[in-house]
């Protein structure tokens, strides 16, 4: 019978397929007493090799869809399964504690385990051993007790993944090809499962709080990202209905579409710009495609995070110039690097802190590492006579910070031009504007910056006390709440009195429930991914931008966030 | 050669006194093959009998300082050591892998503390187990070694505690009486070690990066916490100055103790209230002696943490009762559970959380688990007809939890009134405003609330986006950051605005700094630690809030924490 699932609509679309459960099996068992040791033996000789065999599947796919460095991690497992000593204690384990191969394989990796944890503060490289060794624990395991894992980059047929959550390396073992919708138990709007749907422009529900467990692996089903929900074993009825609602969403974008090469204008002709967020060069297709008028954010952590060690200049270089050059003459707007909080690099290693997004990330390491932030910055520099460049700082808190930052910056420029090398005049430097402080100075800093930027994930975040990623306090995450809609007046009235120009990169820019206030507060560019800005354009079409100061301004006294979407919803969306 | 270590003033006084270091020993050790496993053998059962010694006479110690709940910690330890289970598997472990003492030692205690802390997670009792063993292991592992770890409850002569950073367990062992004063590598003027001393006032200076590595035991040293430097083996004239100087300190707050039962007022007559933050009853000695005009912040999560279980409706009503009966006619603000971020309670096991400052704690832990909260406000309720009670609720974020929170106190007081027990019908109810988003919205809470008490460290913390116990980004706490002024200054008008009262309970309201530009906002009342408000009155007395109106004015309009602070010392301290 057909069962509905309630969730959060996490992108946008409609997919009918069966379902896939990226979800381990129950991996519990009994340590026993056992006789023959030679079966045990055997048992762990079979599990080994068969979990071999997987792996080396798993690292061609993996090879394929990604290339050979992202693939490297599987031949890492294999080399586990190889290593003399790990079977050979085993196998002792079972002779000398007569114990069944379960439990003789966890106490031994546990072993190795927990000797690599305890010497992973000093060295990071020993936190990944322990990892592979986990991973491939449990692979063995599975096989031992007679359970398949799931295996994501093995999937041939089109699927709806059903997880608990989705991990950024859940997500890269996945073939595009074939996922066409994703739910999740766990996460909101901004979890990494969403932001990866909207980017591949697939449906995705989450925040169900239990599909995981009601769906079964190849259920048919439906799922709704447009509502938010999902339907297992549909009736006839509900596949017709999901179809035409399919159909009618992939029709208005087909409208939405005939605005690509248009500008952002508002009813009564005020323009806009309407932008891009990036993280690497190969999403510039997709800017491309969406008619954007710049890039808001291009965030260079990933030429950090997808890479063994720190990038060379030469690399961020090639990288920063094909952004730009692919870009031609649109303002690109470069966030230096935002490493720390929850992005770590293998290669770098940080200190273990209590609430790593209070803690020591982006410019913080920024300016304590100037030699990773002077490479950037000359990279930086060498591309900018290939477009327009923009760069800005993550996580200013205080003005002179912002100030340190631009000293680095003009020392790496003077030292260039005296080497000869061109670099463009005409950069301009601003900053992020994510943490309170700089937003309640934000008149003070308008007199020293060329822009900002309003990040409003973190700026939500940090105004609300709450950490977005975590379930029990999501609830906070309240974009309309009048206090965030304050703090960001407060930003753009700031800028604009020093005639600076201000821009919005977070979630919240192509929210549309916030681009009528946005628009009534005078916001200068909005930058979003790359999948929202047709949608956006066509709304700032029928906005009226004095109706929407006024909209603004009884939105700022209003009490609470509920109040606002309500008013937007009364003002803007009925009809 | 006399060597001077600098680092962060963190209490007042000056000590001279020999050094004890409260630092780990080096127990680093390799593993190696052994041929005399009965030599072995005796070795480990030597380390666990001395072991056990020790043990025995830090927990008759502990008893006399802290009494028998406090000690029994140590038992527990005790029980490890006598564990047959645990010997018999080092023994073992030493005859089947002819393995040194130490390695045996430490490969079977990993394995239970690690086994432990895999049922952690379901399980508090379990994470103290493995808590204990690790412990145990330690000292078993230092006697094998022939190294001595400290043992602080042992202390029978004046010392100056030389420590990396000191936890509330290290603390809680010490004997006051011959604890002359700390000195730390880690820390800031708001750890918990500062905190500490300033209770205790002994000096502290903290902070200073490397004094545990520069400081050896029964080193001869003077500390003075009035400027915040140490000198390892001073000269003569050096420790005649260091005397000149604490005598004059002592001089200065018997000048202050004069002020013992004067109100605080300005020199211009504007009258203030000075209070005292409180953690238990036990506190109000100091606070009756500091002549204080009311407790500001009594913070109740002690009642929850020095408890095995969580603490009736009678016990609380019997530690409300106290306070109130203890202050008689004078105001005591009582804030409500503030569990969580970092303290955690063992019989209440809450999520693991990445960053649990921007997590489930204080009022979003109450208004879930309102059968906590309902019994803390009923006692709160029965004890009010004992004093002036001022009820609030810590990590206000959104008016919708204010209002869900006074709809949970009006129903148990409606309750409470149905059953015929008397409750006071002047009780204030007001909120914390240490978020910025209740402080952007001060002016929308100050219509329904009593008052606003500004809670200054969460509030620096949240608004600059730095975890202050971190030291990789504790240059951020900037109480004087043009920033956090004007977030404050938003606060104390939006109140006044609605003619409610608006005090301030964080450290800044102690702050000297901070004082001068409070009065000249018109911050109604000053509360802070009992040992710094005479001193607060004192410089009352010589500031006029027409001048500091003035000087508050321009410290908004500067661009950095250091500017101000130097202004106001200019301005307020130049002589």
């Amino acid at each position: 019978m057909a069962q509905v699932i309630e969730g959060i609509a996490a992108s946008n679309g409609v997919a009918i397929a069966k379902a896939y459960k990226l979800v381990d099996p129950d991996l519990s068992f009994d340590q026993v007493t056992i006789d023959d040791v030679q079966a045990e033996k055997d048992r762990v000789s079979a599990a080994f090799s068969v979990s071999k065999t997987d792996l080396e599947q798993i690292r061609d796919k993996a090879v394929q869809n990604m290339g050979a460095d992202e693939a490297e991690v599987f031949t890492a497992h294999i080399m586990v399964l190889e290593d003399p000593e790990l079977i050979g204690g085993i196998e002792n384990a079972i002779e000398t504690d007569k114990i069944n191969a379960e439990a003789a394989l966890k106490n031994v990796t546990d072993m190795y385990i927990s000797m690599f944890e305890g010497m992973a503060d000093d060295n990071p490289y020993m936190a990944e051993r322990a990892a592979d060794i986990r991973d491939v624990t449990k692979r063995v395991l599975s096989h031992l007790l007679g359970k398949s894992l799931p295996n994501p980059a093995l999937i041939k047929e089109e699927v709806i993944i059903v997880a608990k959550d989705m991990t950024p390396s859940d997500t890269a073992q996945l073939d595009r090809q074939y996922v066409k919708g994703f739910i999740t138990d766990l996460g909101g709007r901004t979890a990494h499962a969403a932001i990866m749907a909207r980017t591949l422009e697939i449906p995705a529900v989450v925040g169900t709080g239990n599909a995981s467990s009601l769906i079964n692996d190849d259920d048919q089903m439906i799922l709704n990202g447009l509502d938010g929900f999902a339907i297992v074993d549909p009736t006839d009825v509900q596949t017709q209905e999901a179809q035409a609602k399919g159909a009618a969403y992939e029709a208005q974008k087909a409208e939405w579409a005939k605005l690509k090469n248009e500008r952002s204008v508002s009813a009564d002709g005020k323009q806009f710009i309407v932008g891009s967020n990036i993280g690497t060069p190969k999403d510039l297709t997709g800017v491309l495609e969406s008619g954007s008028e710049g890039i808001g954010l291009y965030r260079t952590e990933f030429l950090y995070m997808d890479s063994a060690e720190l990038p060379t200049e030469e690399d961020q270089f090639q990288a920063y110039k094909a952004v730009l050059e692919g870009m031609s003459d649109k303002p690109v707007t470069v966030r230096t690097m935002d490493i720390g909080g929850d992005k770590n690099l293998p290669y770098l290693p940080l200190p273990k802190e209590d609430n790593p997004f209070m803690g020591y990330r982006a410019i913080r390491i920024s300016l304590d590492r100037t030699d990773i932030f002077k490479t950037q910055l000359r990279a930086l520099l060498r591309a900018s006579v290939y477009g327009e460049l923009w760069i800005m700082f993550p996580m200013i808190a205080t003005i002179q910070e912002f100030r340190a930052a631009r000293d680095i910056f003009e020392a790496e420029k003077a030292k260039l031009i005296a080497e000869g090398v061109a670099v463009s005049d005409d950069i301009k430097l601003g900053i992020m504007i994510e943490i309170p402080a700089a937003a309640l100075l934000a008149d003070r800093f308008a007199q020293e910056v060329d822009f900002f930027s309003i990040g409003t994930n973190d700026l939500i975040a940090y105004t609300m006390a709450a950490d977005r990623g975590n379930e029990n306090v999501s609830y906070l995450y309240q974009p309309y709440n009048p206090s965030i809609l304050r703090i960001i007046k407060m930003v753009i009235d700031a800028a604009h009195k020093y005639g600076k120009f201000v821009a919005m990169c977070g979630e919240m820019a192509g929210d549309q429930i916030a681009v009528p206030i946005l628009v009534g507060m005078g916001l200068d560019e909005f930058s979003m991914s790359s999948t929202s800005v047709l949608q956006t354009r066509a709304l700032m079409k029928r906005l009226n931008t004095v109706q929407m100061a006024e909209l603004a301004g009884r939105a700022l006294n209003l009490d609470t966030n509920d109040e606002v979407k309500a008013l937007v919803e009364a003002e803007v969306y009925a009809n």
